[in-house]
């Protein structure tokens, strides 16, 4: 059944306003009619099975007839910290890593990111990021859209990792050198409900001085397998070990 | 340093013989001299430290300085039978999958492909897709490429199972209904060397037709955890889940 997300105030006890794009998706995509199914999430961990009442030319309005509990998210919150890749690659990582569980992104100008974002243009690159991982979040029955945020610096990313529990470095040398026992460490040691930081660097991965200071403001570097992996491969491997972990294994 | 895979007989006891594109790439795109050095595999194991010693304009001779051990090939061997997707995707599929270390790629036509590939363009189609594996695999330090095969039909899909320890189908249903420990016992009861099978459909998933016969053959299908996934983020889900459960987890 198709799904779409709407704000929370435009769900109410009995009803669902849908406007916006999501309108022309459900009346000219989708073809849908009065009396089809729906369901709707308020991106705020409610989420119900409703029947289209009325359709206009910006608004649908839909009867709730049944309240669902998907239970979709991952136990864990893993935020990927991206160093901005080259091309549409943040593309791809937002719309895969939203569908593998991501709670958030956060893309980050690491000094070897080759693409700079300039301000004019960054309000416009996130909201079509945030479009991506709408759809993805919709596609992938999530409760959840991954929240995108504002491109960081790295001293601003430094001060944001207080705020997780775990912070591990995707690090090309720890694959090198065969390290293979810290990610699993990591997600050994953390509970349900806790908030793990993965930090990506971008092509060319992260200088020896980044990794110095993630490292000094306690930021665990971890091999993602022996193989080297592609700057956007590492977001979707530790999140796809995230869901092993914590979602296949107990 | 840069990697290439060469045929077995370029690699001699003492030197490797370059040919075809790789000598492009060589002095043109890498820009490369005599004395530079270069890794190059004969995609049978053997893996070489060399020094280039001379460069032609048809063929590049580089010297063996050092055998190498890189150990990077997944501990089982994972084979994807990906329903033909759509668009450019079994690209990413191969590309992704390579450096996540997939052992072959089969590509099968299932009931709900929308994709059919003719006779006539399946050759060249196969042979850029091993291209894409070709370079995939050098970038990401691997000690084989992985073989691409031709399209099968189910029935053949079904007899080649045959030829594995393990045959696990990616199955959507399986992720709707919450079950979540099959993917981890089929993994638990593999050994190293022995061989996994993941099926996993196209666009709209396998038929449950398609579902009946391959687990009367003996597959088991397993969810992928409660979301969704793309066909294209099932195969790179199970090889990273691969991964952490034989690479990392020990």
């Amino acid at each position: 059944m198709q799904r779409y997300f709407v704000a929370k105030e435009q769900m109410t006890k009995h009803e669902v306003v849908i406007t916006g794009e999501d309108v022309k998706h459900i009346s000219r995509v989708m073809r849908m009619n009065i009396n089809d199914e729906i369901i709707c999430s308020n991106n705020e961990s409610r989420t119900v099975k409703c029947v289209i009442t009325r359709l206009a030319d910006q608004e649908i309005v839909a009867k709730i007839v049944q309240e669902i509990t998907p239970n979709t998210e991952l136990p864990i919150e893993v935020t990927i910290a991206q160093g901005l890749p080259k091309g549409d690659k943040l593309d791809l990582i937002i719309q895969k890593g939203t569908e593998l569980g991501a709670s958030a992104f956060i893309p980050f100008s690491a000094s070897r990111s080759i693409v700079k974002w300039d301000r004019k243009k960054a309000g416009k690159k996130i909201e079509r990021l945030e479009k991506i991982a709408k759809e993805a979040a919709e596609q992938s029955y999530r409760e959840r859209i991954p929240v995108v945020h504002q491109v960081l610096a790295l001293p601003k990313l430094l001060k944001e990792m207080a705020t997780f529990d775990r912070v591990i470095i995707a690090y090309e040398e720890s694959a090198k050198e065969g390290e293979h026992a810290q990610l699993a460490r990591v997600l050994n040691e953390l509970s349900p409900g806790q908030k793990l930081l993965c930090i990506i660097g971008p092509e060319g991965g992260l200088s020896e001085e980044e990794v110095n200071q993630l490292k000094q403001a306690g930021a665990i570097p971890c091999g993602f397998g022996p193989r080297i992996l592609r700057t956007e491969t590492a977001a979707l491997y530790a999140l796809a070990v995230s869901s092993y972990h914590f979602e296949l294994m107990r």
